[in-house]
């Protein structure tokens, strides 16, 4: 959409399109407009004086002097939308293009205004999958740091002695809550920040999203999954191995098998073009083969419910989606593999690579071996 | 607005709103909806158990069973708004209310689909303002463990040596970084997770919320604001401080006892039912009656050009506002006392509490003692 005007409202530090535009992490709302090819900020005093250091715009304006026009002018206090109306006379825009999640009631405001609004398709920026070399980077490490952090976690299992089926580390029993902590510990002295990394065992690894809590057990599966942010960049990696202490269960085994052969299979399809929804179903299809079925059973769906893997970047879910629905791979975006198998009474199995699509293939970013019995 | 009925769709990790409506953390969009009283969550498959166990509602309804009923009936796939859709007709919905910053596209297919909608004013709950005893808890949490990293940082200031100016631990040089670092890893110790803290010295306190990088300077300010993020409640805290280590000049000794008074000034006008502006405006009127101006010098902002203060919860900075606008604290608010000064050529001075709005005047929830030089 290179000739329509653009507008976003938001805090950069929740919207990472507004981060993409302009490059400038502020925790309050802020206007962002491409006008002709040029980018605004519309910014408080507070703020001003970074965005013109730090933000990647032609111009940076200070709502205080718009306001004070706009007392003048009308003798009242101005609305957020009274300033971006102002900006708009000034710049003789009358049709804005706008994201699909922007606040309704600005945008009514800004028709009340007689500002025509079309809404963009998501994503709003479609380059924001096609990663660059310095986006690739910045995701690179990120995934190094969680490597690493995941390689703590296993020093820790490795180094544990197992008593009447729990796990200990020099006499204090381990937790999920002790090795997420080790592994923030180690993501902070990379300069990435972790919040609610999974390290569930046993009947809680049979929830994808369950954090995990309590005493980590022997013989049961551990799921780890890890999805920090550079505090650099702000880009995201994403990663998940499942381990266990001890000896696995055949049937556990026999997961562990199928899901590391689910990926190889998706690592076999992706490569620029291809339908997400052709990964999905060969990973769905191979589970059924393997004789793993999914859907509820005792009230709790089970099998492999969940997408095969997700876009990632200033996002850690973003598009695309390898799942049932229609979106294509393409030559640059990074995206996770990630198939799982959740049983009640065995346990979850998941593991979850990067991987950064390529013209003919992909390129697996992320480098820490697979394994499930330490 | 107790007879309404109310629906929030987004991510419960990035919208406060949903998050204290339903008490459930999600990384993804799920719907939320307020019906005669009673609440819902439409959720999809990966996330239904989980919501089931953690989310304070009455009834989880699973995405995919909706989509399936959808496809039969009119044989396509269905959008999040048909589904929507689809519900709010089981449960003859005709009228909803709604965030002001909900969707913009949904909301406009929610409307095409014939329900009438109305925008709330912020705050969507105005209950989120006034804090429960629970909510105080958590976060004076999450303000004990800043102070606990605030004291590891003085320490090592403490202990630092001078070489021309700057300073060292162990030889090896102090820096913005290092000590965030610190700040960092003692929060995680105490189940808080710290972003994009503040300390920045000399040039860099100029600007309030410049993070602050490279060496520590002796006899130059260091502001430290920290704001974590208690792990298992979400609540903030939100502290600031400003630390010499050496001699302070005769002007930042001046700038610190000025901040100091705007402090106790507003501490004595905080109480049920105060205007806002009223606090506001004597902490401007002392800073200008001492001398310290306000407005644009050399081209940026020097002076007092910041709110005096905010509310604080689920959000860092959430309403009410201690500023130049219309809001009145009352009772149970809890918000924080941040005057602040800052100069070009003499650098900045910030300190910041939290207080707890009573009915005849305010509580320090914060304990850590105010002192300039180390």
């Amino acid at each position: 959409m290179p000739q329509e005007h653009l507008l976003i409202i938001g805090s950069s530090e929740q919207n990472p399109d507004l981060f993409y535009a302009t490059k400038f992490i502020a925790p309050d709302p802020f206007v962002f407009l491409r006008i002709r090819g040029r980018k605004y900020i519309l910014i408080s005093d507070l703020e001003i004086d970074r965005a013109r250091k730090q933000a990647s715009v032609h111009s940076v304006v200070s709502t205080s002097s718009l306001a004070g026009r706009f007392r003048k002018k009308f003798g009242r206090v101005p609305s957020l939308s009274d300033l971006v109306m102002l900006f708009l006379k000034d710049h003789r825009v009358k049709a804005l293009t706008i994201p699909s999640d922007f606040p309704y009631s600005l945008a009514l405001n800004l028709k009340k205004g007689g500002i025509r609004l079309a809404c963009a398709k998501i994503p709003f920026f479609p380059d924001r999958m096609k990663k660059t070399g310095t986006e690739i980077s910045a995701i690179v490490r990120a995934l190094r740091a969680t490597e690493k952090a995941m390689a703590e976690a296993v020093k820790i299992l490795r180094a544990s002695t197992i008593r009447k089926g729990l796990l200990y580390s020099d006499d204090t029993p381990l937790t999920s809550e002790s090795l997420r902590r080790v592994i923030h510990h180690t993501l902070l002295e990379h300069d990435c920040s972790g919040e609610r990394t999974i390290v569930s065992c046993g009947r809680h690894s049979i929830d994808p999203h369950d954090q995990g809590s309590g005493p980590l057990r022997a013989n049961k599966s551990i799921i780890f999954d890890i999805f920090p942010r550079d505090c650099r960049s702000l880009y995201y990696a994403d990663f998940s191995r499942t381990l266990v202490r001890g000896k696995a269960s055949p049937k556990l085994r026999a997961m562990f098998k199928s899901v590391s052969e689910a990926q190889e299979i998706a690592f076999g399809l992706i490569r620029d073009g291809v339908p997400s929804g052709k990964i999905h179903n060969a990973v769905l299809k191979h589970f059924e083969k393997s004789g793993f079925e999914t859907g509820l059973k005792n009230g709790r769906m089970q099998g492999f419910f969940h997408s095969t893997g997700h876009g990632l970047g200033l996002e850690v879910h973003e598009p695309p989606c390898i799942g049932p629905g229609e979106d294509i791979l393409k030559k640059g975006h990074v995206v996770t593999v990630e198939p799982g198998l959740y049983y009640q009474g065995v346990g979850g199995v998941r593991l979850e690579d990067l991987v950064l699509v390529t013209k003919n293939g992909c390129r697996n970013l992320t480098r820490f071996p697979k394994f499930l019995e330490i």
